[in-house]
């Protein structure tokens, strides 16, 4: 039966998580569970950084952007040698039980170590990139989406201001889940994704029918896009059409910070109620998620397969309609 | 066949209304089908106020709150008069269907228009109140529950230093939509819902059972709890709480403005895109929204029914145990 | 020679204390002053809630509303007995003087408390009312106008979308500091100030004259004016001017909220920095303000005194012809 | 004398250009002046860009950022041939007079304008950077000064969680002003500006005498710092301190939109109305500004002088005491 439970937050931190936390925490408590906050991920739990969570930790604590747990990535704990000095620290400590909330490097770490020493582990999707499978969001994407919206609004006062080309880079290395909703949501005249190929040719074609009118556009652009990111595209349209004022805007990383919206918080909050509960029914080894408003429990190796299936066709379709 | 369409705004105004009108009038000149805004929701159409868009009329307007083409509750198209001359001006400016973007109000009205004189009519999902079945969420709803986070998150602020129990209203005559998910995203200590009964009552136990330690509390109150809103619960909370020190914040109209969300212009662009879509394939009479990221279409008569079904008595349970 | 300070907060919080307290607590240990935060104002004085501070207390706080160090109105300073109790508590915790962050209550009090027992102190005017002399302005005076701004902004969309009038009260029972401010900032129709009489008989007139065309005006009302607040104004607008659809908005504590602005940050920086070296300069007696830019301090008997020579009337005619 | 005044924004846009055009228009029209707009700074002065303005063309833009006279850098004004030309445009279309709202370059433009053909000129401050003399603060640095606030509070909540050293670039070519305003708004641990001499080197020194303890830290670098910007100084910080990890954030665009805050759109209002009556007084060839809460003309030629006396150097002991 499990006493204790150890809850960290690992990979890139995302607004939400401390919300998640929270959760966790008073669930656990609620049900008579002891909690411990494992400090860095991997990291801390390799180093036995450990500190005791009561109800009072987290008050306060729902709309802060970041983690009051830190967050790395362990190289250690790629080792067999780091996992099992976790799995030491666990065990001297009497954590049986441990939520994990992070990303593909966290549930793969996750999957691996539950393998090998048989500590159960729920997962919690926290990642700004909406990247993992099982859920139809992760923790921390709507507010990415919202900051980068915010964002693109105030460039579009000056892009219009000056009748510029503006070719705004969002995060996405893989995915281009961030740059298709805030493009959507900004407006934006063209988005270009990952997961979709020769879409830079695409926008080419499209500037060169458009006869320059005096007027500005904004370009969303994945980190990850096969142009190169802003700057790679930036050269090759400065080159094509040297009468467009174009200018870049790398959004960086205040898209993982900041408040979180209502709607991570509300997400956070029902994931870590949910994983704690989950553990105390028995489940492990899969990441808990929410599909059409009905929680979801997914193996962690499916979790972070391939999700370019999630970019829907008919929504790209719009895309080009709406931007006209 | 359509070849012009009129699209306006009912009720009360709600951001994401001009993302909507935006994707109407791009998707309709996209198939070359000619758009028409009435202006003032049905008021304007009685008075054959109708203002011509193009693509550039709804440039620039994604990102801001309220609703270009205003909104009125008309009571003249409540009678068969009323109705008559509405028809008129429509015919005589060859308008063949109409895009009623609203709630409750406005698709009762186009029900009945409907049915008297066969306009095609398709209805989209514009209030901040999510009172409406046939859609998971309304326009206006995400960026509502944001604001009255940012307020609540203030008003913490405020509380904490002073060690108040604050009282919150939030919009919701009939409904506890907003209540529910702004209370879970603020972290309130109880949320007060017209659905639920005996609602303030068991806050006063839970205030009762408590010792007064120093600390700050937050309850959510919808205007239409039994409880008389904020200041009639105040009155309740005061005379049997007297060592609390208590106080009322009526949030009222900032609620409805404001810039909207990246979610609600999501929304608003895809049911506004597939309205006009749905009226070139013939549907009529019904409202669209999106289920489980589906688009559904519900006749105007079912969208309007009682909602309270909405509430899931599972997140009230969690309510209880993370507010602890 | 002053070894430990302690410093509190006092009356209604402020954006920026927390900034300010910052600010006096890493100046005072730069200077190896030994820096004592008491808790609750005078109240805590009395009760002797102090809590040792370190560099590290106050990092990462410089960006958040309300003051850690809580907040409150004393009755129990206003009496000898309660004051003498205060005395004896800083004299048994060896604290040699105070800064105290506030505004007219708390530095009545101080005025009384330094003729009584002579410990040095130095005044930070805290407040956002901006109501003090001595200073251009107070700490929290800032971010509340934005706010207020930011939220006529959101009013202001629905007031545009329904052509209504709104009346939006304000903070200020004896000051129209905020009213004009944010008055001036929302290009609002018309400002009501307690210290401008028969300005809503002036507001009449300018209703009565103005044919009413379908559009919308937004009124500021400070929460002091004659007409009594924004409620009291109203009835006396639907009676005269029932054909506007008139609206009522108290904006309430949200004004007291929210992370503070830059300029905020920036005034309670310095003020706190300057306080702790002017206690160190042998100052007393006297709050420490900003005035065209230079350090100033003023009695505190001085800077309670009353404020409306503030008001610029010069800005009263601005108003008027902008708000055409 | 005076019938039409023509007015522009050129340059650089800022927020709070519209509140000022608001409020010269609303000016003028109440002293029963014309006002034209004149598109595109220079550009369209040259063209014949001109558009008629009335009390309704300004109605509901106060809160938006970016300009709706557009703005656009001339070299064709520098010519003798360009300015020939605007002049005609002017002489042609009966304007007698003109209101400059910019900064450096466009006074410049305006200074030699008015040499060689007398058409009497008027300069608003209106830039981001506020580096002119002859003004406490130019239109749109608060506006600024505290978009840069909100993005590094977002940094901070990564940089902590992660424990990394960010160096994040602002605007400011030649200017440390919004590099100090918001290094001290966001308590960043050091601020790199142009007008300091081996402030670099300062911070290496800080750096390599901190133990490297887990926490996080923010530089706010000025883009025209001798270090070459961010990028240029994260190369010689890797290298010297590679335990860090070290992140590079330029903020870039967003610093130039968004809806100004109270500040700005009450200084442009100031400045907007002072400017048409200074017109009307006979007043021409002269910055207006305000120091001191006082109205101030400084000549052209005087406002665009260097501005590195305006950095105060008592502010920066305190930034170094403040971020211990």
């Amino acid at each position: 039966m499990i006493k204790k439970i150890g809850v960290f937050t690992s990979g890139g931190d995302a607004p939400g998580m401390n919300a998640c936390i929270r959760a966790v925490v008073r669930t656990a408590i609620y049900h008579n569970i002891e909690v411990v906050g494992i400090m860095r991920g991997y990291e801390g739990m390799i180093n036995g950084e450990f500190i005791h969570l009561e109800t009072e930790s987290v008050a306060n604590i729902i709309q802060r952007g970041g983690t009051i747990l830190k967050t790395a990535r362990s190289k250690d704990f790629m080792t067999p040698e780091g996992r099992k000095k976790a799995y030491d620290q666990l065990k001297a400590n009497g954590i049986d039980a441990i939520v994990a909330i992070g990303g593909n490097g966290t549930f793969t770490g996750a999957a691996v170590f539950e393998k090998e020493y048989g500590i159960p582990a729920i997962g919690i999707p926290g990642t700004i990139d909406n990247d993992l499978l099982g859920t139809d969001f992760t923790i921390g994407f709507d507010t990415a989406i919202n900051t980068v919206v915010d964002a693109v609004d105030a460039i579009r006062d000056t892009a219009e201001s000056h009748d510029r080309l503006f070719l705004v880079e969002v995060m996405g290395r893989d995915s281009g889940q961030i740059a298709m909703a805030s493009g959507i949501g900004s407006g934006a005249e063209a988005i270009l994704m990952p997961e979709v190929k020769g879409d830079a040719e695409e926008l080419f074609e499209r500037l060169a029918k458009g006869t320059r009118k005096k007027s500005s556009k904004i370009v969303i652009v994945a980190e990850g896009d096969e142009a190169g990111g802003a700057f790679g595209l930036a050269e090759r349209v400065k080159e094509r059409f040297p009468n467009y004022d174009t200018r870049v805007s790398v959004l960086g990383h205040i898209q993982r910070g900041g408040s979180p919206t209502c709607h991570d918080r509300m997400l956070a909050s029902q994931l870590g109620f949910t994983a704690v509960e989950a553990l105390l029914q028995g489940k492990k080894g899969a990441m808990v998620g929410i599909i059409n408003q009905e929680v979801v429990y997914t193996p962690f190796s499916e979790a972070i397969k391939d999700t370019s299936s999630k970019l829907n066709p008919n929504v790209l379709r719009m895309i080009e309609i709406l931007s006209s």
